[in-house]
């Protein structure tokens, strides 16, 4: 066993949101403190963490006095700012560490690293400017979405080619960022695998769900996903390998698309994941504790399934239907503390229950 | 239903111990914000809640300042000084409410009300001076123990009378405090139900666990409990008679002896209670959640257990077990963020999955 972080030493979570929350809660429940950094003046983590710190990624003194008052620092995204991280590294230990961030920070680096590796991904193409985006279309064809290499999420950032007509207005979403045009993939459905490395190597992965999304964001994750016993092998197998290869610490989300000839990898992203909330009411540790008990170099839980569960996201008014969501015995509710239901946001989410295993 | 709170309401939660902590959790995870009314700068609770007041129950001022500040008051202990509740009263309701705290505060009351149900106690009998005591034990024999009539917990204020000898010292123990004298009950095992009622009335028990105390402190709770299926029944049903009497909105622990002729109200916990910890490994609605649905008018949840667990309290230097423990895979580990590990002190506990049903 690695040196474990003591019982009440404090974990440093770059990033309030919903993520940070639910592992500021389970941090607490293996007795450690949390620290927020945010820069917002009420993030959603802030209600269940000992400390909060508001202030821009771009403060160096509020980056230094925060790392100096924690132990660990860990991340609930991975769109941290480069010189942010330089800061904070000299001070504590930064887990997941830096190749992890340097990867999934920018789209075309993480194709090349899991082909790198051996793992199919879909086809794709850098994009600079107006003629290497008619190049990649000519490569690699219509439909394809031309998507900036860095700081996207839920679908922004994004434009989709059908024709060659869209290629301008394209290529002026992306504002002069650098691009990246990707192929479509022709897959039944899409799965991720959440899995998790510990400080001492050990390797620990959920039974993979199958997600649904709607406009853009993910609607639903139902486990167990629709695959082949060597299908489920296959994706877990994969996933250990990504981790072991970015000598990785922490739990991940890798998302798979399922084709009739194999796994196909959509992204990685190092950090605790939206389709491994089933988690929750599913297993006997959760992602969230999964990914504390890695950073501080406690024992990974085995992440065995002990339920059949459907999770589905409360995004905007979705929260209207929590009252009526209470009333089902087999329906888990987990609310962020949001204050505001903007169309599009994420303000909860339920697991619903619909086997127990013996 | 009732009206029940809107998201982001917040609950006061006087007492910031391991239960208000885990109260917090909960609240935080149905939306709801938490205050804490405590008299101690760093309780385990005010790491995972809004806000915190560090001041003495017997402070008006900030009793004020904290009930305005909240849309309904509970609590975590029963022993709260009546001049508080008379203050916060007037200001936010208290639920569970008055009548529970009356009668669940004071021993001879508690015992008085439950046979005035038609409920079996141990035999008792008021103890006031040293002619009393006398009486008492001539009354009801020996063994028998001599308890304060109230602010008892986890085996204080308590005298064990095995002979007319120990009487002088009984009495002396307990100051000169109002007592009660209670005979032994033959019982084969202990048990407790952990009961809710919501604000319309609806009643929900978990399935009754068994409890084995060391030294006096609760020790393991185990579901299913050694009973058989009427008492099993009687138990529930026993417990839903009393929140009924009482009025009562939240949960209650009520704790059982088990005779060879029938079941015998040991005592009543007007609140959440240690021996419900194992349902947050064996419920999809736990009995912190449970109490936060019921003081916020929201439906209680079935309380349907989906896994046999054991409940094992981590006591004193029981923390150093813990890197042991969490290595089973099959163990969840809750600790309660207690700086220092004094002998008797409940420093987490462990839930145990012994089964999982189909």
């Amino acid at each position: 066993m690695t040196n474990p972080l003591p019982a009440g030493a404090r974990i440093g979570i770059l990033g309030g949101g919903q993520l940070g929350r639910m592992l500021s809660v389970a941090a607490a429940r293996l007795g450690f403190q949390t620290h927020i950094f945010d820069p917002s003046l009420t993030p959603p983590a802030g209600h269940v963490a000992d400390r909060h710190t508001t202030a821009a990624y771009e403060d160096a003194k509020a980056l230094k006095a925060f790392a100096a008052d924690v132990d660990v620092i860990t991340y609930e995204f991975e769109n941290i700012p480069t010189e942010a991280l330089d800061i904070l590294e000299t001070i504590r230990p930064i887990r997941p560490g830096r190749e992890a961030l340097r990867v999934s920070q920018d789209r075309l680096t993480e194709k090349s690293f899991l082909q790198g590796l051996g793992l199919r991904t879909a086809p794709y193409a850098d994009v600079t400017d107006m003629a290497s985006l008619e190049q990649a279309v000519a490569q690699i064809g219509t439909p394809a979405i031309l998507k900036t290499r860095r700081f996207g999420y839920d679908g922004k950032g994004q434009a989709r080619i059908n024709t060659a007509e869209d290629v301008a207005k394209a290529i002026a979403d992306m504002a002069g960022a650098p691009a990246i045009l990707e192929g479509f993939v022709d897959f039944s459905h899409e799965i991720s695998v959440i899995a998790a490395r510990g400080m001492d190597g050990q390797v620990a992965c959920y039974d993979p769900g199958e997600n649904v999304h709607r406009d853009g964001i993910l609607h639903t994750t139902t486990v167990p996903a629709r695959l082949s016993g060597s299908q489920r092998l296959d994706a877990v197998l994969l996933a250990g390998q990504v981790l072991n290869a970015l000598d990785y610490v922490g739990v991940m989300g890798v998302e798979l698309f399922v084709t009739s000839d194999g796994l196909i990898v959509n992204e990685i992203a190092p950090r605790v994941h939206n389709s491994g909330h089933w988690t929750q009411n599913g297993c006997t540790v959760d992602q969230f504790e999964q990914h504390i008990r890695a950073v501080v170099g406690w024992p990974l839980g085995e992440g065995e399934r002990f339920a059949d569960v459907v999770m589905e996201n409360l995004i905007g008014s979705d929260i209207a239907r929590v009252m009526q969501l209470s009333q089902d015995k087999h329906t888990a509710i987990h609310m962020y503390g949001k204050s505001e239901a903007k169309p599009g946001r994420k303000m909860g989410h339920i697991n619903r229950i619909t086997a127990h295993k013996a």
